[in-house]
């Protein structure tokens, strides 16, 4: 089971961080989820809710009495504690028990997979403590957490690849929808209707997933698909994901339109294309263990500036994982956004997206967005990447 | 538009709190949506976003560069501002030219549905402002975000209506099909199937979204539906809640297994039945606005305990909304769960839940759950209450 897979891979990473206690804190999660919450219990919990985890492997969960049965039946926890009219006295005698030394909680500038504590939510806690001397004890639990979400098990991965099975299959299918005269809304449509067929969800809000931009005169990403048409001559893009049993792809794929009489791609956009290929693999081939994303995304940024275009108005790629952007390392430029996710040290069992971008005048945007699994050799594609132009006749 | 509605609706709060300044502020919204989002803005935002609304009327969005278009399509922001490297030079320029004597957040120790700024966004936002000196403006919005949240308008009441109304007709529609022998988790299939028919989203976490109890032995409230199957001379109840366009239903209704010969549940039943329907009436009759929900709470409990039965293990009733448990001001006990949210004053179109319980011993758990919506008046039923136990041949 997962959830086991993932409390086991917590302690172990609790003893590397030399961490004494790490603590979930949260209530009414279906509201509003802590991401950590999917790795340590999948139900939603309605009241004041404690999973604690120690270094010295102890785990212990503390809920509201009618939810649990819910938590024992997970078999994860080896105790649980229900309590009827507030979490209080069973969280203290459970904290004063263990007495750590830092009381590592879910929130951080930098990363927002590990900022899943509410602010009204870490003052509770802080109150709470202050009436046992420890309320200073309180540390973030970034480093915890990014590990944790971000070191994929093989069921993670294996996950990750049935929903990227099913994203290429997708995008083979609609390479023979698309033709001049249909408009972005009109193929979004097609692939929508052919996901749900599967039965899958989405890699992200589905009014924008999957994003489809044709021509020079686009929205740009995160935008939804509009009624303008395909036409000859144009570059049309596309991006994509699905998600199996919670966990998602996310991927990006490049077609042009052929004019009549054309049997390729006119050159300046294939030598965009070129051009994005090459910063992926350059990209690709250096993402090791233990460099940092900013150093990543600059080999992708300069070869595509050192060929003439506008560098890329976002970080190269992101990790992926339950959501679509899914980790606190991040292979991006040192922007304020980005906070220090870019200098954070890249990890073996991390998976990325590859995306560079730029844009062809007057035919449209050229962007391929590939997925890889980080290894202690290198990084390693979870899929077949685009190698052509995907041409439309 | 709703968000429209909102929004405005959220400027006379403000004038009502004489609150100079609302911010929301998320990022990632599709991985932690902040409750106030879906007043104030239906898209997920990927980057550090703020929505600011002012009490003279101004109404500001901050967000990425690449998701400006799509708020500005909403057409209910005055200003919408992108940027691409960080969003504090804007936020400062806006919020200096506001000058704001207060600043108020979505953080709340009370209130989950007005905590939705996470503890790290919490400190970005104090860092950003302390350089222009602001930091010490900063204030719980917890009285703003309750009433935007608590104050039903118009449409929102009316697709709460539609949500009970299939919630209805599904309780009559699984009346015939419960029998001695089907289980839970049977009658819970049947329900959910129908729903699904019928395209509807569900109330809360389907893996016990109905929840379905039989027999005097039942795990109480949220837990999932079992193997357990219907007998004769047990009380069964169900606990179920609808979507539709994204608002909820909440109901709970009570059946009784006739055993052979009987024509109607036994005397202890139909006594357990009629206390539970007098404990409602009776704080129903009192639920009007400026009483707090802890006085009406008090009336059914009192009045289920008089009756010689235990309290009921929760609070009498909670609001409903886009979420089943959707609301700060609770009709709830002075627990230490609840904090001080059994105090907070009702107000008009408020929509609350009544749903007081208790156990017939050897028969199982008799609770009716009903939803009302406070009017200067008093509370009215959205839908026909239940006033008899529903009998199964």
């Amino acid at each position: 089971m997962l959830v086991k897979e993932k409390v086991d891979q917590a302690v172990g990473i609790l003893q590397e961080y030399k961490t004494d206690c790490w603590i979930t804190f949260v209530r009414e999660s279906g509201m509003m989820r802590d991401p950590m919450m999917d790795y340590l219990c999948p139900a939603d919990m309605t009241w004041h809710s404690a999973f604690i985890i120690t270094r010295s492997g102890g785990t212990h969960a503390i809920v509201g009495q009618m939810e649990k049965l819910t938590i024992e039946e997970m078999g994860v926890y080896q105790t649980v504690s229900g309590y009827v009219e507030g979490i209080k006295s069973e969280l203290l005698d459970t904290l004063k028990a263990i007495n750590p030394r830092t009381i590592a909680v879910n929130y951080s500038v930098n990363s927002e997979v590990c900022d899943g504590i509410t602010h009204g939510m870490f003052l509770t806690l802080q109150e709470m403590l202050s009436e046992i001397g420890f309320e200073d004890r309180l540390v973030s639990a970034e480093k915890i957490a990014s590990s944790v979400k971000a070191r994929k098990t093989g069921t993670e991965v294996e996950r990750m690849q049935r929903a990227i099975g099913h994203t290429l299959d997708i995008f083979s299918l609609v390479k023979d929808f698309i033709q001049p005269g249909k408009t972005e809304k009109e193929i979004a449509a097609f692939m929508t209707a052919e996901a749900e067929r599967r039965g899958l969800g989405f890699g992200w809000d589905p009014a924008h997933c999957p994003a489809v931009f044709t021509g020079p005169d686009t929205a740009g990403a995160h935008y939804q698909p509009t009624d303008r048409e395909v036409e000859r001559g144009h570059v049309l893009n596309m991006d994509f994901g699905l998600k199996v049993a919670d966990y998602t792809s996310d991927l990006q794929r490049t077609f042009y339109i052929l004019e009549a009489g054309e049997t390729e791609a006119p050159p300046e956009v294939q030598k965009g294309f070129e051009t994005i290929l090459t910063a992926i693999e350059k990209s690709r081939g250096a993402l090791v263990p233990g460099v940092q994303g900013v150093e990543i995304d600059k080999i992708a940024r300069e070869h595509v500036v050192s060929q003439g275009y506008d560098e890329f108005p976002h970080g190269l790629g992101h990790q992926v994982g339950r959501f679509a952007h899914d980790g606190t390392a991040l292979l991006g430029p040192a922007w304020e956004k980005y906070a220090t996710k870019p200098f954070e040290p890249i990890e073996e069992n991390m998976v990325f997206t590859i995306e560079p971008r730029l844009m062809v005048p007057n035919r449209g945007t050229v962007t391929v967005e590939e997925m890889v699994l980080v290894k202690a050799g290198g990084a390693e594609y979870l899929a077949e990447p685009q190698k052509e132009l995907l041409l439309i006749g």
